[in-house]
């Protein structure tokens, strides 16, 4: 009789178990990272059944107490989980029940796994999503530490891939901070909806013995309790949304490690990577190859999968709670990992990133000048369409002489428009161009540190 | 020569353009959706160009008339477009300056299409974003009402699609209406992200001239003006998160009529779909599919469909604008069409669905209150696991006997337990079973009035 | 200094690897899983190596002996990681090297880990798929064996989850063996693409030492050699092909486990899982969950997701090897032993599933026939359109007087149509119903036996 | 009532439709694509009427002559949709009826919309996967004789984008053809699979009238018929299946495209895109944007959106037809026409692209050749990962002393290795390194053009 090998649903069911299908159905190998906030709730929920009068206190002091010498045993490495412990509900369960004897029975009480397992993840992330907002904040601040200190670093701004205009290499990197700032922002949402007491729901009606599900959100600081038992113990949204929130993040930090593969190549040579983030080749002596780069951005796809396989398994669902929901755990898990190690990496290819100043000072090149050739023309009182034009004469005229832009003569551009006069040399002076960008969010030194003060009243604002 | 052709790029192109190219690149056949936010903008930005110095406020004056002239003839559909409008921001400069002269080619003075497109898209989606609100809330209004008009009538709750529990369908309307209220709460959120202003951000360096983006902000109306000028060209944060509200929302629409078409089937028959929602079959003349239902569900692959492609899209791109974004809008208009139809069509159907009371009553049967059972003994003092087991066993004698759950003797009960006594008979009654889930969030009549208050609040906080 | 650590690039780095680095980037703790191929390929190679005179027949004959001994190691559970290992190929070179002393160092000569890693992969793969043909073969013969032997059972054929037509119980089965003969046709396409040697490529050049590539196919029993050494060594197509391979695969399963689940509610009754493959309810003592069903159905999501994921990380890649590739891995694993699992599940489900044929039979009614109705009609000469119209009222008038289709008297029917005569109370035989569709493919009896036919022909083909 | 607007289902629904239900339902504004292959059909079916004698051989001729005149209207665009023409299907029919009146009726005798309408999608999907065969064809015929014209021009390979080794640029094209030789193979692998007649289904059950289905094939010139006709109703393996190929063909072009953007950026300078593949900036006169390559490479996001929609979708369903699967063919149109145009763009830019071949040598420097001298010493006895420790120290050294490798003296050479002789400096020369790498696949010139034979040879066994 399978309630003899103490499985949850005891007396009923006759007939062996496949052993391949007791291992797919197993949760146990990685549903065991719940120990910790499976005995919290489980204190919580004996603190409720006493309150309704389900537990006397005395029982609930040795349930209380035997939960606690149970997460000693976790804490300590000593739990010893037995063949039938398909899940961490059941083990702690069992292990409890031979510490404290037949009282365990009675922490069930109108409580289903559904309800439970769910408030054992809930409370999972939210810890997990305090650790990642941390760890996103010290990576944005590394970066706008980073921003300051190289403020006046001018280099190549691109857009198609193509040099475009001279910019403040810190805008560069605020660009990059400024999304993850997003990420950040998006991060407490997704929290403040992980942050819902959903016990006290049962399998799909509710709790019928009068448990205050008021007490059991303060016990477990959860922020509001979930209104609809049927809808608490089966929706997942709060996974699919950290499954999206991190895919989302890591399109960032994929686009960030794309920017830094290509600077860091020896065609760009802006930036190298520190020995400490490359590594060599097996074949090739000379190579010194940006794999921490590579692996974030092989990682963007990894978690989009799990997001991905997620959605669908839940889209074929029909409502209230089925065992495909087993799937969340996983994928929650493995991307919160990855995600972790991410942005520690992230944080230190950063900070031990070297930069090579005279490579991007060489890069800028008086071509990258012909919008404000044009703009020249428009402070002159020519319309910009027809400066925009202008200015791409001068570019072709250029390029047919085989000479660079700023060395055409005022002659060669008073061809092309009688209002160059000779105050068009001020044009050709990077650090002059990149000032003339300060209206707010652009490159001149002032929007720089604009920025760079916005973002910590950001960060500032979400710590709070 | 191009710039004959009057390419925004003007004079410098030569060689003529592969006609599949041209086509491939052009996106005037569905960017023009945009005209109307396009004029906005535009409106806007001559605003700031004025106050700015770069217009006169005569010539401010003849664009603002010109640019109402564009959109008048947009309104009324005699706006023609000509072979080399290769979008709509073109092809509204190049009316304009067909209305009011050179004066048009100031216009575009410090800005690019990259910030005038991403501003445009955020216009649209703004509104958008609001009208699929109203359409969220009437569906949702729709649902709480049916769900407070109907709350007294029973039917089997289900897990693992298993008859599990007795339930007010009304409970069952709420588990989805409770869904699509974290749906309304994330499209507002997405809409605050939308609702930033990037305008004045140029094509990568910001805004050279001193246009004020603050004005800007206030013209158009925007709640917070972007931080950086090349992360507001090239972001798109707002689509992506869009598209992944709609995946989601979908899923939970997908859900809901997953468990409508099966309570629609014969074999369940608790609901019956208004004609005007099903169609025959070219065959089988007895048959009325559920088509309205199927292609609810069948939507959520193509709105996740367009999710997962733009994720994949912009994973791949290195910073700033690059082409590939100008997959954005497609995207956006498809999935904001779906949307709105799909919340029509599921508030027709909820509205002029007709429920079989009969059925459901007769669907419930006494083993689903083997539960109840089991917490009658837990009542009278039993630990819930041996309560359970016990309550197993009784089912397992009722299948042996061959008889229903209640009809087993009181002394049958006996020999299962002596804590079974008279007042057993108590149990058997589905009204009593459903009123003992008071506890917040069940299936009681006062916790389903709770429920449906509260969702009427959060209609109510949310329309503020 | 690194080299002292034993690293593969030798003796250029200084600085240290930050540990979280060094975990993200060490892929032992997965592709361990190669020990056995990496051995059978480093064997072949040296015997490339010797023909190509770069190793003496003792030398090789060394490294073979040494090799041996390395996969004995594994085989036995003794083969010891040190922390230096980061991939199984630097694991088994330095034990090699521990093994056998210097002439180890020769054993990469020309081969680069990039040829390396993807032959392994190959070699793994091409075994894993001959293993998964076998257990798909197990699962669609242990459907025909069942389809053959409940030919005579009948039951509602459903469209859009309506009854449409009585078909046969081995139709349906055979329509989902039928599905899964094309998964097994494709994988046999897939591993014909996976059998084709890449080693001889080096890291992007080719191999520069003479070696023969020929010999190394022969020496490994490959079908045939990689074209180009940069596609060779970068390309994951066979893995992105595996993978969705097994996502089309588990659609499939996961649509007839959804049947199944549908037909073993309460509500339709047809079919019971066995206890093998169902479990209980933590709360309610009278549920038996079809847990395996849902299994299957979950692992769909989570197998696509793999698909999803591989290719946006292989989307982003430019050409050549790239870190990134290292994601492939895992993928392949996870999914590898989910299909095992999920076969063989499937396999255990179909083969102990009840069948309760009084249920099916029940659930016959004579509403399905209206088709045949119709036919009837056309066999009397009437347009099909005008039939379908005419059985269709014939329909609504059973329902306008309530009653069944069949109790229709000849009258009311001829008051729709003068063509309906007494025969036409042969309609109404579910079981002559049936025998019309003798079309290939259709559910007639003499139909069914040639899908028999057909699929068993097919394995022994697939098979040869 | 709906059987006055001549609704297929005839006589029995009452009640209005919700028009955006209508809307939503109709297919008419995208499968109307498929008019040829929907009268193709009827023809077929109508003539395996006249053979089971359902039709007269009059009756046979009226239809037609009818269907003829119906396509003929398509083809010159007179044919006339009418409002209730909710499918191409309907509206064929609807036609033909108004042409030869009630005969019109009888051909869809034993016919169900669900054989029709994937009957159609498979034979125009044939025809479509020959027209992208042959575009496929033309791309890869392009490269070929392009990688034969440009076989002596040398330039980097890169792995992990840093330089590696020199290449022959030809060897880089043919990397990328190989590639496209795979995707040509399973293209015809999915066309077998597409090939498949579904004709003589019905709506489930099977044909009841003894039509012959291997005429139909034969008239339809199918490759084989479907085995069971639940399966061929409601299988859209063929739709996925093509997808995903189209998936894994734009991730390929989306590589080519990324490795072309580099190469075409100011820093690589290797290669100029024509102009007619370029556009210009609409605020940077000097700029010149592969806007072609960066659509070639967001396409590829937006084909994998449609197959992993598609697939959503699939996995979501019960078996037989559902409404669902009417998403198939708007997947299909757009995913042909997309690849189409990528196809014929690529192979536009292939054909029209510039080469640098100053910039490519001038790229060349010596550390790339630190492998092959590595392969130096090897060659004198070393083995090899001895001699690349000591190439890596040459590397070290000649970074320390400032000097590039082959600036190192031979005494700076022979104090890491005795074995250096006089005969090193013949590694310092390109051609040379290349020259060595011979086998199979490599980058030698014989390599090289083995691979373009065998290229062409599969072009020839294929279009065979």
């Amino acid at each position: 009789m399978a309630s003899e090998s103490g499985k949850l649903w005891g007396g009923r069911f006759v007939g062996a178990v496949d052993p391949i299908m007791e291992k797919f159905n197993s949760s146990i190998a990685y549903d065991r990272h719940l120990w910790e906030v499976d005995v919290q709730g489980s204190k919580a929920y004996s603190r409720g059944l006493e309150k309704a009068g389900l537990l006397t206190k005395a029982e609930m002091d040795q349930i209380l107490h035997g939960l606690d010498k149970v997460a000693e045993e976790w804490a300590q490495g000593t739990f010893k989980l037995n063949p039938n412990d398909e899940d961490i509900h059941t083990a702690n369960e069992r292990r409890l029940k031979e510490l404290i004897g037949e009282t365990a029975g009675k922490l069930h009480t109108g409580r289903s796994r559904n309800d439970q397992v769910v408030t054992d993840l809930r409370l999972w992330m939210r810890q997990n999503c305090s650790k990642l907002s941390a760890l996103l904040w010290e990576l944005i601040r590394t970066m706008v530490d980073r921003a300051e200190a190289e403020r006046d670093v001018l280099f190549p701004g691109y857009t198609h891939l193509q040099r475009a205009q001279p910019i403040r290499w810190s805008h560069w990197i605020l660009s990059h901070a400024v999304a993850l700032t997003r990420d950040s922002e998006r991060l407490l949402e997704v929290q403040k909806r992980v942050n819902v007491l959903p016990l006290g729901s049962g399998a799909i009606a509710g709790n019928p013995l009068g448990v205050d599900r008021e007490l059991l959100r303060a016990e477990l600081n959860f922020g509001a309790i979930t209104l609809n038992s049927m809808d608490a113990t089966s929706e997942r949204d709060f996974v699919a949304e950290f499954l999206f929130w991190a895919s989302l993040c890591m399109t960032h930090l994929s686009r960030m490690a794309e920017d830094l593969i290509l600077y860091g190549t020896k065609e760009f040579s802006f930036v190298q990577l520190s020995d400490a983030y490359s590594t060599g080749s097996s074949l090739m002596p000379q190579k010194k190859n940006p794999d921490s780069l590579e692996l974030i951005r092989s990682k963007a796809g990894r978690v989009f999968g799990r997001c991905s396989g997620l959605l669908m398994t839940l889209k074929g669902l029909p409502s209230t709670y089925n065992k495909d929901l087993q799937e969340d755990k996983e994928a929650v898990f493995e991307v919160s990992d990855t995600m972790s190690a991410v942005l520690q990496v992230a944080t230190g290819v950063i900070s031990t990133l070297q930069i090579h100043r005279d490579n991007m000072a060489r890069a800028l090149s008086p071509d990258m000048l012909a919008t404000d050739l044009a703009y020249y023309l428009v402070r002159k009182g020519m319309p910009f369409r027809q400066a925009h034009e202008a200015s791409g004469k001068a570019v072709f005229m250029a390029e047919t002489k085989g000479v660079a832009l700023n060395q055409l003569s005022l002659k060669d551009l008073q061809a092309i428009s009688p209002l160059f006069l000779g105050d068009v040399s001020r044009v050709w002076d990077y650090g002059h161009s990149v000032e003339q960008y300060a209206a707010l969010g652009g490159t001149a030194r002032s929007s720089v540190d604009w920025q760079i003060g916005q973002v910590r009243a950001l960060l500032r604002a979400q710590q709070a």
